[in-house]
């Protein structure tokens, strides 16, 4: 049984994942922390969670963290979590982060596109990017897992297994996601308001969007050569979803089937990954760990469809996933 | 006052174009179509009509719209329309088409994507497209108006003034819509029940929606050489509304502002084209005539945006925007 | 041509206002005015009016505004209004007021529901409350009219006749409300961000709601008795829109159809009541100034259906219709 | 590991069992049926069960079910299932039935309400109801139990504990439930059509609706004496869930902290009800098989609010917690 502590309890991704952990047979929550004053029980915050988690939220330093805990899911943001992993990993925690602190290996593109100085730079680099599809040798050993971004993941997948066959250009490659709104965190803001975004659906960041780099770095390093994306993100008005729709232009003849068939052949022993024949919704991937993939060739272009649930395979599922390989559990326990 | 009949009258485009026009100085409804048995006041089947407009739903010929009315707005489906448009013209109507089957140019292509022969085809091609941004001149004196496609609206509008300025290249031009679900009509489905289509975005006809040759046909005459699109429409979980996002490649170098003033200045004098720095969302056109367009260039490929309300600025809105043209009222009026 | 100036105007009931007002033939809009900083255009806080009202929001003193409106709306908030209204009053202006400052007569109650000293204590009691359905004499000569609640109209149009008629007893009226969330306003707050309630309907503020002084003060002055009401407000999700479900008790034996006719009979002659025979939805009345009302008796109690458009017949619907009886013109212009 | 079939398999509430199912160590799926044609594989009707459950839709007789499972939920329409469980219970299966067909233990009242002579008449006042918190003492040893209906969960888990102990008033009692859309059943119909229902709340079946009796018949059996619900259903713009709000009168003074205690004593021991000190709303139980209970005196009356998902405490959680108790498990395995 391993004891875990929720840093930074009191948002959407924290809750996915403390009903997740609660149906674990190997984990134990024993801290959650936020700087949220008087110490409120969590139920007070995450009214779904009443007599199920009997735990108060509770503002720890890193050090109180470790002495209770061995395993530290950090749902912090991002430059907050850098500044207080260094004393968790020294302290003999493991650490599955969900911030995009550790997700970048150059510290000079983190302050491009977060806009501050990384407080811990010479991990970067040297941390594991937890998308176990990818990455699944590197995860059990690794002491810091960078648990990837919602929306990066529903672009890498489908695109990974294309680059790395050699079927598609990097360059050019053109990537139009649209999200749920619970992806843009639970502060109080007027664009995440209902009566705001409820009937509407709008672009934001064009261009600007921090996933950018790091869908980039990722699927260069799949590719082995650099990887460019334009990357729309779009807000849809519904809770919890991403579908991202790809198009790419192919290196050589392809059809359709070839295309699918190297989707199959990538993902076969990947209990998360499902290459279909249709058209998936986001609904068909709603509370699970699935990321549904197809393919398409319209004049000659590269067409990819995936849906996941930003919250589960997008966040806090792939977290457990993660944790899952590094504590020797099956990768789908409780998934 | 001109004597407008309704065909079709019991879906969600005749319902707007009712509104509509019961608000308008210049219009009287006089004669309402449908299959329906009975003979129902339009209140049974539209609630929302209730003490506005006292007419019941007639299953009527031709001869019998004509002697009522001398403005038809056939909201029929595909195909149905094409066959009781030459008996109306020929007893004297003028007549505004929701359906598609005007709008081409070619029997074959009609019938390649419609699956039927068009049943009026000597008449294709000389029939006006009532796009008035772009042929306004041509509406005036038309006795039939095309009203265009939902998506094609969205698309063309956009993309129209950067092909013809030259500015973009008009092959691989990609066109990623996004459209809430009375795009899909009020003919229970599965695919649009609500608990379907809600909390769930997907995408549907890739490659092969209609909408795609009356896309690349229009754009093709504005541009003056052959366009082609690769159209992926989306279902979005909300009653109205579509969003799309196109990516095309630049002719040269061009800046972001010289697209913006490129779109600024060929809408100038268009009072439903809305060319906006923000990126707009379907809300901000929700109920209203308007097009929300902008753009925006990344790694050198110029991305549009644009919004409207489906039903109104892509349906009936547009419709009775024709007809104000056709009779002489100013543009806006009733809009 | 009325010159108008409105105050609070970056809110919802605003915009609609703003909306409404633009297509009134007597209505000229020639202020707006917020505490937002800079004096931005009105379109950068509401985008849909783009190119439709060329107006910034200021910050004015009630004689600047005096000095340029006649008529005043103000969408301000509970206890801002009353302490600008008596200098607009004696600048000559009319004020329609959308806050709760002037519906109540005794500023014991005002203070005991909205918790401060009411700030023009003595004008209560001498304010027209502006349901014209109700009041409709009194309001063209008023220079400062109360404009409803949106949960008292829903609630008081269907029982004001049956009270008023004797049919059903003054006590233990329960009143069962939905409404959507516009209704909450526009300062984001967590209880109304998208992704908590959506997918969620929740009742709130039981029996301590601050329209239940309100609607028992109308409804006893239309019942000659006090009237007491148990009042359950929730929250729907979707934008706008609100349904009122009513149980009374009949003072003896009572038919449903002697209901609805006195129901009929009562709003024979009201442009905006619909007394329908079906159940209604709100989805009848959205964008519209209607309210639509059915009763049903169910083991010898008297429901009562009512459907509004929350920021319409709720608020700035009404506000125009009293704008129209207090002008001169007719009552459902631009309505 | 219980052999399990699923009659009926093609709706939600047959696809919220199987996910539950899925994750239960005790129960094995081993068979689907439906009337479909061609035997589709159930992940062609249910997307989401892709990769998950390799069966098939078969058209299966009760003797071709009971060879091969031995715990049969049938989801199956009312009426249908009357038609098949004699025989299936005579073949040695234990039956969970979703349908109305064994709730009433009048025939007559079933005839009433459902239209239909009852099938098997002799076997109604016979059937366990399976609401476990009422009658978990008589599930264990059922072979057939009547699984409740969503609506009647909701009003009964917080109105029996009141009756029982006497402290409301048997009569008169109002249930105005609010439900989201899937508790309509997955069949197309206008009614439930995305844009019909969308942004539109609306009442139904007011005073007739088939849980009436329901309901009335269980609380009778707890409180000892005739009980009488007014009950007005309402749908909802929401996948899933109810809330449940009622009003008594109480028999006698009693305080709001009496009510909630009287609650909290009557469900101490229960797993899935959980009395709260705030207002619940439906997403705190969605996609659990909690129900959330509160209450307040308001003027004297007293007001419950009930929260659960229909499809989960409504329905398909519901049968599970039945299927745990009649088999042996934990009440909560799998929950």
């Amino acid at each position: 049984m391993t004891r875990i502590a929720i840093l930074g309890a009191t948002g959407y991704t924290a809750l996915e994942l403390i009903k997740i952990l609660l149906r674990h047979p190997g984990a134990e929550i024993v801290a959650l922390t936020s700087r949220q004053e008087g110490n409120p029980p969590v139920a007070t915050i995450h009214p779904s969670l009443n007599s199920r988690l009997d735990l108060s939220l509770e503002n720890l330093a890193p050090t109180e963290v470790a002495s209770r805990a061995t395993c530290v899911f950090s749902c912090l943001p991002h430059g907050v979590t850098a500044s207080l992993v260094p004393s968790l990993l020294e302290a003999g925690c493991r650490v599955i982060d969900f911030s995009a602190d550790y997700r970048l290996n150059d510290p000079d593109i983190f302050a491009q596109w977060y806009g501050i100085k990384h407080p811990d730079p010479d991990r970067l680099g040297k941390v594991v990017y937890g998308l176990p599809e990818l990455f699944g040798d590197d995860i059990p050993d690794a002491p810091l897992v960078a648990n990837p971004g919602c929306y990066p993941t529903s672009a890498i997948l489908p695109l990974a297994p294309l680059l790395r066959a050699g079927l598609i250009e990097p360059k050019e490659i053109i990537v139009d996601s649209k999200s749920g709104v619970s992806g843009a965190g639970r502060t109080p803001k007027l664009t995440t308001m209902y009566a705001e975004c409820n009937e509407s659906i709008s672009a934001y960041n064009i261009g600007r969007h921090r996933h950018t780099p790091e869908i980039e770095q990722i699927l260069g390093t799949v590719a082995g050569t650099a990887v460019e994306v334009i990357f729309t993100p779009h807000l849809v008005p519904m809770d919890r979803g991403i579908l991202t729709t790809t198009y790419s232009r192919p290196t050589g003849e392809v059809s359709e089937e070839k295309v699918l068939q190297t989707l199959r052949d990538f993902y076969a022993d990947e209990p998360f990954v499902r290459v279909v024949d249709h058209l998936p919704g986001t609904k068909d991937t709603m509370n699970s760990n699935f990321c549904d993939i197809t393919a398409r060739i319209v004049r000659n272009r590269v067409i990819t469809i995936s849906c996941l649930d930003n919250l589960i395979k997008g966040a806090s599922g792939a977290a457990v996933q993660n944790f899952n390989l590094m504590y020797g559990h099956p990768e789908t326990t409780a998934l």
